[in-house]
């Protein structure tokens, strides 16, 4: 995994992924105490940076294992950006996704033309009923992010990161990742060191699900002791990748810890002060720069804000918040 | 009122006015039976394309002048831009607006930093107001339509819809725009003009407020019967004007008319399609290409989605839309 696979990414990308705005707001910043500007990958296709990462696999596959079709375990996000770049290659995708899933992610999923298979996450080992399937037919398995070209992907997201902030004139900045299992993370981290190396990246995270945080602590891989049962589905993982955390270890700072409270609030500014949608996993990062200032040291916070698929009921909870 | 005005506006406005991406989604085209792609202008500063003339009205006035400050007559979206727009100028905005607009528009506009003067519709007369203040301070007004400047500034939402058109291939559409006073539709009808000449601009309106479809029908200036009572206020003005409706009777095809049922169902939809707030006077264009394909001849439409300033109240009327 390095730069030059980012490179190639954004290279097979250009024209088809989309290079999406980085918004701000006085108002954001009036809250912040700093200087907030958010990356809306809310705005991607299918509506989270997953694509970038769905779309950099399919297009660096060999052309005749791909025809044959790929296969993806995922809560929604990575399912719907595999899927979309999938039919885009002109193959098939089957997705293995948890039955617990916002029931948006799941029909947009088939919606888009993947075939779904449901499994329950307390009963079923979905590694056992993806192999199946996958040997059965000859699928490859696309990894939601330990998998080196959709890390790649996922760090044409920082390459844009670097080029907007110049645009802007940010010379220092830390840029804070929603982090799941480290994808997007490492592969913006990997990116900003070539072409910011100024800026620190640091991982959030809600809490209760704070593994990739109390892992850059200790040094070392710790797992989380749920695996559900957070509104922040979609970066919800037992674990940093045995690819990602090395990268992350390297590079990353510390991470940052928010309530789902801190989350609800956010996709309710996000919605009043920046006119986009962000589901709760999407928020975490904008969270952190808002309301917990006082762990930021520089003037300056680039957030991403990961994906926007989130279930009308949730999103009310969020517009609850307003006053 | 020219093309050159425009291509002076969008270089006074470079590294400041934001490039809106151009936005899509297979499940809107699905529901369209027709590509659609969105200009996302609610993610413009201030939330809507009115920072586009703002900009360009503060930017190209005389230094001196400009430092006295400058009124305008606004329900809230043009308040926003012109304030911001004088902020950045570093001269004063006095606002005048209706004591119905909606709380999050006078609000937003006070904390940008104007001075905010209510008036009652139905009672008072604004211009007289306006006229009072300005002559007392020396003020300088920024009409929100008929002016040159202002139409130059909203113009260069044409620009860019004739640049990213041609980014992904697209070489002949209708594009509908969200019609007040006509500044937006016609800047954009002049810009293509010139940069997309295949392209038809068409205005879209709500029921009751349907002044530019029936001026056009007529070949010339119609008024609307009342004043007020929509949730589009964005775009509820007397008539079109004197200098937009020749450029749009020269340039334009026939008005799309939509309910204020057809707009909250758009504005769900971006919701859960593009990841987007829209408020309801900025969803008559999608609302027609999505719910009037029968009255649109050609298969790709491009609409604008003109300014995302809603109050929750309104949105969760669109949320309860969806299933």
């Amino acid at each position: 995994m390095n730069l030059e696979m980012i490179r190639a990414a954004y290279a097979r990308g250009q024209g088809v992924v989309r290079r999406t705005p980085l918004l701000s707001s006085p108002f954001l910043d009036e809250i912040a105490g700093k200087r907030v500007f958010l990356k809306a990958e809310c705005l991607q296709h299918t509506g989270s940076f997953k694509f970038r990462g769905g779309w950099s696999a399919l297009s660096g596959m060999d052309p005749e294992v791909r025809a044959k079709g790929v296969i993806a375990f995922s809560s929604g996000n990575h399912a719907q950006g595999v899927t979309l770049a999938a039919k885009m290659h002109d193959t098939s995708a089957v997705i293995i996704m948890p039955k617990d899933a916002p029931r948006v992610k799941i029909e947009n999923t088939k919606a888009l033309g993947a075939e779904v298979v449901l499994y329950d996450r307390a009963s079923e080992d979905r590694d056992a009923i993806g192999a199946k399937i996958a040997n059965e037919r000859g699928l490859t398995l696309v990894k939601p992010y330990d998998e080196p070209f959709v890390i790649a992907g996922q760090g044409t997201c920082g390459l844009e990161i670097a080029e907007q902030a110049a645009e802007e004139g940010i010379e220092h900045a830390e840029v804070i990742a929603c982090c799941g299992g480290g994808g997007l993370t490492s592969g913006i981290a990997l990116a900003l060191e070539a072409d910011a190396p100024s800026f620190k990246v640091r991982p959030a995270e809600p809490e209760g699900f704070d593994d990739a945080a109390r892992s850059l602590s200790a040094g070392t891989i710790k797992r989380n002791a749920a695996l559900s049962g957070s509104i922040c589905d979609a970066i919800v993982t037992p674990q940093p990748g045995d690819i990602t955390f090395p990268i992350m270890n390297r590079l990353c700072g510390a991470g940052l810890v928010v309530s789902e409270g801190d989350c609800l609030k956010a996709m309710a500014l996000a919605f009043e002060r920046l006119r986009i949608v962000i589901e709760p996993g999407g928020a975490v990062a904008l969270a952190a720069a808002l309301f917990h200032g006082q762990e930021i040291e520089a003037d300056t916070v680039i957030v991403t804000a990961s994906g926007g698929n989130v279930d009308k009921a949730v999103f009310e909870r969020a517009l609850a918040t307003l006053e």
